[in-house]
């Protein structure tokens, strides 16, 4: 196809349900835990190489764990937006006509149709992953953005030879 | 069909395997924690502007984890119910002819057939999913009660165009 | 078929991948927590009723976690057992003719063929599954020994009347 | 076959993914904890009994974890590689030709081809799985690297009768 002549500039997370599995381990506390995956930090170093990316989240009790996952310890810059607002920010922040977009929930589902390519994990809301232009094979917490990255990578990049040797 | 025929003004769940996967992560000390899963806040928020939602459980040791996500952090009304007495306190304090249920387990079972509609999720124990009206594709602690409120919206319930564009 | 005529009166359940996911939490202190599902200690509280249910471990590190969830919380008889010698304890202390027994490992596997009726998780070690008499379709702590008690009435035991609204 | 006529003299496993589910339970403080499988630990110990094994792993936040349970529980040797210096290490440190190497991620790809025979859990990702010589049917943390000890026993090694019971 002629996908590569899509020009994609940027690449937006969203983390629960994409960098996480989306469930919440609760104690009588609150919200202890969140669960991350295997894979995804080392997809997202590879294609930061190449794009601009970053990571949303509106999960506003768990935001400290998302902030030392996400922000510290990955390197990524990461906003606290919440759903109702999501896409008039998004529309501020990036020309959505270069971004990819990955989102798992009901509201991602509404943003999908913004952004010049969205992606949903194998686990997604149906909804989600009814209107996502790719649904990956790996679910969240599993695998799924690494998978992402290297299909953008493959889809709409160009890749530089040292690269190409890790794919 | 006529399945908007049937009035349904309330929307029981019970929380553990519903609203959690049913899994407790145990320390010495005890049940330190439950796995609540995505989606499932989102699902609630839209159906209670429709219709009355609360949530029961029979779990004595995890009630204040139970408290803490359910009544504190998603605002539902809560109630500690054993299984030996579910049944004659829902009737007690439901029209059951009027009221959807989402269970799991051996004794939802039993008052699946006291209600007007019963959901159980996919991973639910095979009696109660055998005997459930509805069984969601999603898992609990995956989304199974946000997808359960959707159901029930399209099937029973008069969604407003404000709602519609999201579903 | 002559199953009913097979005598069972106790049931010996291993604990970890049985009555667990067979996982640990390991934080740097060590074994911090077990995985426990749903379901199963409402299964082993109705065959209770009918035969004697006990546990046996050979997880000595985490046998404080077991002991808080499966003696105290669940009441079931519980001990510690090495896998080298639990062929022999178990010939010590039960008629094993008489005895079915769940168990998911490279050791429970030498021992089904010393019981009278085996049983093995959906995620049992594939040694494991293969000699079992009977591998539940629900995984280790997802309610699989619910199913194996479940099993076990039907199959083997005089089910009165009380219970038999429940199955 | 002629499997039998290569020399399997070392096994390496990766750790994150392969000794693990590769999932990081984060809180507030950072990574709190990692999922051990069951079975991995029996598997590991009838096969030492046969060739040298060791474990690597790259994750320097969670090498406290990893340490706690590979070497100190387990009482394997346990090495902090990082993925860049990663195949030149083995290198040095293993004759590769003689070694069996179990990895899932997308670095662990480019080694495969350097050692013996390569192995990657069910849950490896994609460009793991394309290239290993042996996907186990079991994933990471739920007997992966039972599996595959056991099938490297059964492919290339003398296993002496007092094991051959066991298998």
């Amino acid at each position: 196809m002629n996908g590569k002549q899509k020009v994609i500039k940027n690449l937006i997370l969203d983390v629960d349900g994409v960098l996480t599995t989306g469930q919440f381990l609760y104690t009588k506390d609150g919200k202890l835990a969140k669960v991350f995956g295997p894979h995804d930090n080392d997809g997202v170093k590879l294609i930061s190489k190449l794009i601009n990316v970053c990571a949303i989240s509106a999960d506003k009790r768990g935001f400290e764990i998302t902030e030392k996952r996400v922000a510290v310890d990955m390197g990524l810059k990461l906003n606290l937006v919440s759903e109702s607002t999501r896409l008039s920010w998004l529309q501020e922040n990036f020309d959505l006509s270069e971004s990819a977009y990955v989102g798992d929930g009901i509201y991602d589902a509404m943003i999908f149709e913004h952004v010049a390519y969205s992606i949903a994990p194998a686990n997604a809301f149906y909804l989600a992953r009814n209107k996502a232009d790719f649904v990956t094979s790996a679910k969240s917490g599993e695998g799924a953005v690494a998978e992402a990255c290297l299909h953008l990578m493959e889809k709409f990049l160009e890749v530089p030879r040292s690269l190409k040797n890790i794919l």
